[in-house]
């Protein structure tokens, strides 16, 4: 299987450089991102997307802040990147990852004395955080895999896959995984509306390693459920919370119906997605356009004047979800995370 | 409220006159049909809908062949008559309602003499089932509008209303009525993927009777049941076996999640639904194209190559129905079709 890397630091641009995922599957286009303002945008537009990608573009935001930002001293400097920061946080608001990368990477920069080691220090911790959630990817991938058997046919929602990583993917990791250990696998990939993350990203990653996808619409799921056609559904997930797992529109429907019909529901997410000390009710659920749902291409879907709803997100709650994986391991319900969280070597700081 | 006219017969034409519900919601198209081939292009390709309207379509589809079908004998030409119904019978294959209208026209084409007599025969009987059918409409309308209570908001999925029938509607014709009635009613319409029979029509058809209806990709329903939002689901049906309603798919998906929040789940539909000698298992449920999934307008939506599952309906068991309108009154679990077909004035007779 290819590495499918999503973004980088590209050092020669001085800036980032990243798939443009509004094109996939028809078009695959890097984008070579040097002003804070343009990557704003991106994350708004879903160029980039997925949570752990979140937290990766995060960390670069701010070292791209640092590589950007002037000021007439060392304080005026820290100043503009400190705002600049705080704009790249509150780009998307659901996906905790975001904030934690733009904190995390933050936090490094201004532990520096002078603008040289505050650049070089927010750029090496942006690396660290990339570096550690392909780690991350692949160590989910290995503790999620052993929940598969040979020959099982996986549900999955959303893109929970390299591209919302920084590589190999979280539930598509764990998919991945098991491929690689051996294991046959088949995906039913729920196309994911509006934006068609699964038709688009999902199928398109898969495809490209080989691995056996269906796409199918959301409203299909809980039918192909019932035939008994599916052995275990695993989604990403956005943030943690101690009762809930955010995640696409989408998934708290898929997780009533696989409880219905007593198939598995897991979800893939590294530490960084985890929000303990939150409850469902103090996290903000994304609310985006009409269009995303009454325009597709050249096609008018809604007659004018008629209104849309448009939840970004959903809440699951966790006495719904058979088991987390994480990079540290499989937690079970009743989900302790706190204890998760203190095990030795567990890295979350958000 | 506009009596919203789906299909009818045009003497001056010498067949069809039909709205084009493939351009709605952008453009308002009628279409003139005078030969049975361009009937069943018209059905398959969804220009005509609706499990109700299909009935209707199948019984003028006899007339039109009876009109366009000759012959060196009166028995030549009846055969012809009967093998052109077959074709327009076998050209979709979930809904009963279809097969229902073809043979009933059939069987008055087929007592009579001579060919005019035949011709009369044939368009008279279409004629009744169009009437009989706004006048269901009207009766489950009021039989269903007292299960709403003032003030409520309703989910739907897929368009169970005027566009589906000769007018007014089953699901749709419920929330009409009470609305005349002078029930607030509010609709939420399910986009119903692939082909937003729900953002296309539904929307369409309540907005322009001014009934306050918003829009939702099918994967939000769930999440906005939890909310506590929802006080009912009401849904058309294409078949309804003596064990299962057969629907648009992604119905199931919402019977399963209104019994998870302790939501009422209602089917409309008139009798000529029915199939109650008939189980589950024997019903075919109709798989369509990977266009409908992978293309829309001008964009391409899933990776070349990768496949998709394209059911049209499924199948939800009567136990997670809490009642069934007819235009001859509710039934309720255990439902009990047999007694209800048995009612005096129960017309059934497929």
């Amino acid at each position: 299987m290819k590495e499918t890397k999503t973004l980088w630091w590209d050092e020669s641009l001085g800036g980032i450089r990243y798939i443009d995922q509004t094109l996939l599957p028809t078009e695959y286009t890097l984008i070579g991102c040097t002003a804070v303002d343009r990557l704003i945008t991106a994350i708004r537009r879903l160029e980039i997307r997925g949570a752990p990608a979140l937290g990766v573009a995060g960390g670069y935001g701010v070292a791209l802040a640092a590589r950007t930002c002037t000021g007439p001293s060392f304080s005026a400097y820290t100043r503009a990147v400190k705002k600049e920061a705080g704009r790249v946080r509150e780009s998307r608001p659901t996906a905790v990852n975001l904030s934690w990368g733009v904190d995390r990477v933050l936090a490094q920069f201004l532990a520096a004395k002078d603008v040289a080691s505050a650049r070089a220090a927010a750029l090496a911790e942006a690396e660290a955080i990339a570096a550690e959630d392909t780690r991350c990817c692949h160590a989910i991938g290995e503790h999620g895999a052993a929940l598969l058997p040979d020959r099982c046919t996986v549900l999955t929602h959303c893109n929970a896959g390299a591209l919302a990583c920084s590589s190999w993917g979280t539930a598509l990791g764990v998919i991945r995984s098991a491929v690689a250990a051996g294991k046959e696998m088949k995906v039913i990939a729920c196309e994911t509306r509006p934006l068609l993350q699964g038709a688009r990203l999902t199928a398109w990653e898969l495809a490209r390693d080989g691995i056996d996808v269906t796409v199918i619409t959301d409203s299909m799921a809980a039918h192909i459920m019932r035939s008994g056609a599916i052995d275990a559904v695993i989604v990403g997930a956005d943030r943690i919370t101690g009762d809930a797992v955010f995640n696409k529109i989408g998934t708290y429907m898929h997780a009533v119906c696989a409880r219905h019909h007593g198939i598995p529901f897991y979800v893939a997410a590294p530490l960084s997605t985890f929000d303990a000390t939150r409850s469902e009710r103090e996290v903000t659920i994304e609310e985006r356009g009409r269009d995303e749902i009454a325009v597709l291409g050249n096609r008018t879907l809604i007659p004018d004047g008629v209104p849309v709803k448009n939840y970004a997100f959903d809440a699951t709650p966790t006495d719904l979800v058979s088991a987390i994986v994480t990079e540290q391991g499989i937690v079970r319900p009743p989900l302790d995370i706190g204890a998760l969280l203190s095990r030795p070597g567990a890295k979350r700081t958000g």
